[in-house]
């Protein structure tokens, strides 16, 4: 029987793992986190305390198909987000090129630009 | 039997309860209206004169579909300006805020997360 | 300090306020709620214990606004749902005909003809 | 200075050249029309009698940009309408092809395919 | 250098694997592809023959960005075909299950609840 | 039979019909195309050499299609991009305002609205 905080903990993991930055940093410390902290609580209790934690599909893969999901609905810093989260679980810098070729496919070819035009920094080689 | 003019003038009265600033301010100063000042009269004769001067759901009410439906479609812009119509018409920052969480369960979480970054300060309190 | 089996039970109160008929049958016995019913546990606990029960908004008005989107965005089978919860929470099928026809100035006049086709027989008046 | 009814005359004669048997049909038999007969009138008021007659730009033309529209947003049941209307106007069959495969690079695959399900039937050439 | 006829016998391949059935079957036999043979031939050569086929990115995680991607976007007769495809190159039913519930994450309840319908028959258990 | 280089022979040649500019100018210089060359170069092959080089259509009507559908999806950036090339390709200012207004209709007054202010600068009269 999980808790809210027992949920909240669990979701603080995942997200540490995406951004591991989050794990030493005050939380909600952007704008909108300030306007609705609620919202932010709620996500990290059910998407990722109650969604992602689940053992049934790697962490990677639900990295994969999150930034497959972000670039066809539109959502660039949504994307941008899930994007170094993506690669700080293992995914590498070509996987994700490749995720984003194919969503000309399935969402059409701007749909893949404007998720490459928003990766492009995120994405680039370390110089 | 109602004429353009009059569809113009109910347009306009509604227009000005969301927006008080443009019963006073010449119309269509920015560079869309200055491109399509056909397109713009259209909107206030159909939208705002023929579908939300109907009597069958308050105004109060208008506004706050309008802005649900803005933010689950993305379109931020347009959500900004009716957030803050939605505040002249009556809604309360909290309720706005409740609204955008509940867009989250429909339109999916980057949806509600990019309304509340688009709101934040449209809906900070005033300090 | 909530627990799953709070949300739980919060979810279904509210559930059973949109549609009568779920305090007394069994739930999930629908195909995709037998394929997936974890799904359908999280989605009660989460969207309807979690958001739907919050008290900043009125019942009526999550409803309205949850019509409005699930028009604006093309799922008809969860709007003719909620058209019927809609119903139980107390707005009027003429309340709802005015949502309806507000979503073509918003998401465009196909989707408020589907919505408005989705629609006719759970609108329509009784015999 | 148009009236509604100079509106309802101006769109009612343009639906009467892409479905020609709205001419001569009692209007509104169908159940979202009994539904909805407002609605309807300021569609036809609006999007035919205010849009689709402006003479900036064909009739052709318009039905065309209509029907990629239509596929690419996925309404299915406009879509078999409108393309009913684009052979009424004088688009042929491989060009309403045409359009739907154009269809593929800016909306994705799926889109087309649907598209060009739905349209099987309406674009089939008569036996 | 490759040829049209190149990428055509590429693409029949992961077609086959994908959809077995596909390797014996007389190919465009639905009326959608008497409607367009040149449309789905641009598709076997160009979505098949030269995206899936990339090296870049396993079989197995293309299909599952695929069917991700279809739910999120709401194309439920592709995703019945994806998910299909997605059993035949490995995934299994309870990873399939997993992709559509963080669907709900992304794109919203009523995405995932549509998809899991549309999945219901294909992902069943055999008996 | 066409190889890989006649399709980017047949891209390059509609490409630089839609944007006179790419005759010249070194490819990819920007940083999407830094990052995924290859997505790029597929787009050349398949959108422009296979789709917009069918004879079935004229490219002016290619052109309009293809900015009602941008429009109305909300990729915007693609959108100026195209309303340059449907002015170099023969579309007039006046036409491609009553495309953008004609969007309204179909996908709904804020889409149009982005539309045009994306718009603005591209479309404005020169001076």
């Amino acid at each position: 029987m999980a808790t809210n905080d027992d949920l909240r903990a669990a979701g603080k993991e995942i997200q540490g793992r995406l951004w591991p930055a989050t794990r030493t940093a005050p939380a909600g410390q952007f704008p909108a986190a300030t306007l609705a902290p609620d919202f932010f609580d709620y996500v990290q209790q059910t998407a990722f305390g109650m969604i992602w934690t689940r053992p049934g599909l790697p962490t990677r893969d639900r990295s994969m198909i999150t930034v497959a999901m972000l670039a066809a609905l539109g959502h660039h810093e949504e994307l941008r987000a899930h994007l170094a989260g993506a690669l700080s679980v293992g995914l590498s810098r070509d996987e994700l090129i490749e995720v984003l070729m194919q969503v000309a496919v399935y969402a059409g070819v701007p749909a893949a630009v404007g998720a490459l035009r928003a990766a492009a920094d995120v994405l680039a080689p370390p110089e």
